[in-house]
């Protein structure tokens, strides 16, 4: 499927704890359709500085980072980027001639979902999580002027450092609240133990106008059919990979598919994510 | 062409000051007809021990390594093969759970040509050298049971290290003796300023049997041209790099292909070589 390899191809790679197949398939699946001279290669590290060492040493143009690597990558990068300054978490590294500047392209994803959803900057949400990626969504939300939030979070410790370092209100349950967007952030209805599970309960889903799961395995959580079926406004989790993986394509390779393309990019791709 | 890339793809890769396509042409072709999950990628570095330490963090399975890297990556490998350690230089990596084994290939595929080219073990020769390849061929010969040899070189000190290391008498001319085989390891009729010289002159050419000839850019030296017209059985480079490229292969991947699998990629890969 790729063009011929040759000694100009340039390698980016992705570094993960568990690594996935969407990535190396999306990217790939691109350089293939612009004909662009890359590689996209997914690895695992059990040696982090030695890794990143490599992508420098090596002159790897790009690479994607992901869980458990996402804190730990910042002392080892030259330059952060506002989007991974901003939770100072980063899920990106671009190289350029030995310079590594990082960016959070999950916070740059959300942030453009929000505007290309026309959510309204006084719309109420309640924000269900108190992990890295409830940052990245919760940061953007607050960046992006969207005051009137709740960070909703069993893990009191994390959820009130979350809440007061972005200005919010911090609850251990939604309860009686009826906020007008509902965003999951946690591994309820993923794939695995908590599949079957509904992120809030059927009354806060009835009374909102949007629902926003940032799960992407499956697409069509429990929340989101829920969702759909009361005729709500959805964004999934898929278009957040999704998006993510354009802004490091375009980062990457200076070149920003079209949305065709990139929308055959994420059918492509998204066949390998396990439901 | 090669198969679809998924987060089990092994990859390979080289390391050289001025990264060649034959390497990356040869191996990906052999991948992709023989279904092996790997690919193949050339690199450069400024920074050996970066790059070797990211072969090791990342999980790389196995670096052909080139000029300027063959003697500086011994300290960085934990374990010399005998083809490495007998000449102090390495053109090959393995990497097996983080444990580097070097090897030397070019040793290897001299040894194996001088076997399969049934070059008997009395036979007289001159070899033209003494750069690092040069103690690659002296070495195997040396190693092979070849008593009866002569080092000719201009560089009058590295001329007679290498032959006094290996027992072989050093002389800065061939003069007029005629030694049954004649091998040239100089950039003497490669591509470039050297292309059009003859490595050994018309009478010692005349007189010699067999004439080997270690430039692989072109194949057909002047060299090789002149000892095909009169007649004598010839060693070209090709067969070099194509036979240390299969050996590198086999150590990386754990296959052996057909020898037609084998001459195919060579046909594949040396179509990339300038002429």
């Amino acid at each position: 499927m790729q063009m011929n390899p040759n000694r100009d191809t340039q390698l980016c790679m992705s570094l993960s704890g568990r690594p996935g197949n969407f990535g190396l398939r999306f990217h790939n699946h691109l350089y293939e359709q612009l004909g662009l001279n890359f590689y996209y290669k997914a690895f695992s590290s059990q040696d982090l500085p030695g890794a990143v060492g490599g992508i420098r040493a090596l002159g790897i143009r790009g690479c994607g980072v992901s869980m458990p690597f996402k804190e730990a990558c910042i002392a080892l990068v030259d330059e952060l980027d506002p989007s991974a300054a901003a939770i100072q978490s980063i899920n990106t590294i671009v190289n350029t001639d030995g310079h590594l500047k990082a960016f959070n392209t999950d916070y740059i994803a959300i942030a453009q979902l929000l505007q290309t959803h026309q959510v309204s900057k006084d719309t109420t949400f309640a924000l269900l999580g108190s992990g890295g990626m409830a940052k990245a969504v919760a940061s953007a939300l607050r960046d992006g002027g969207y005051r009137d939030g709740l960070i909703v979070a069993r893990n009191e410790r994390a959820g009130q450092a979350l809440a007061q370092s972005l200005g919010y209100p911090w609850q251990a349950e939604l309860g009686e609240q009826r906020p007008q967007m509902l965003i999951n952030v946690t591994p309820i209805g993923m794939t695995g133990p908590h599949a079957e599970q509904l992120a809030f309960d059927a009354h806060a889903i009835a009374a909102a106008d949007i629902v926003f799961d940032v799960v992407a395995v499956p697409a069509e959580t429990p929340l989101i059919v829920r969702a759909r079926t009361e005729g709500k406004h959805v964004i999934t989790g898929l278009e957040v990979i999704a998006i993510q993986a354009l802004e490091q394509f375009v980062l990457y390779t200076g070149v920003r598919p079209t949305d065709e393309q990139f929308q055959k990019a994420v059918e492509f791709a998204r066949s390998s994510l396990a439901y």
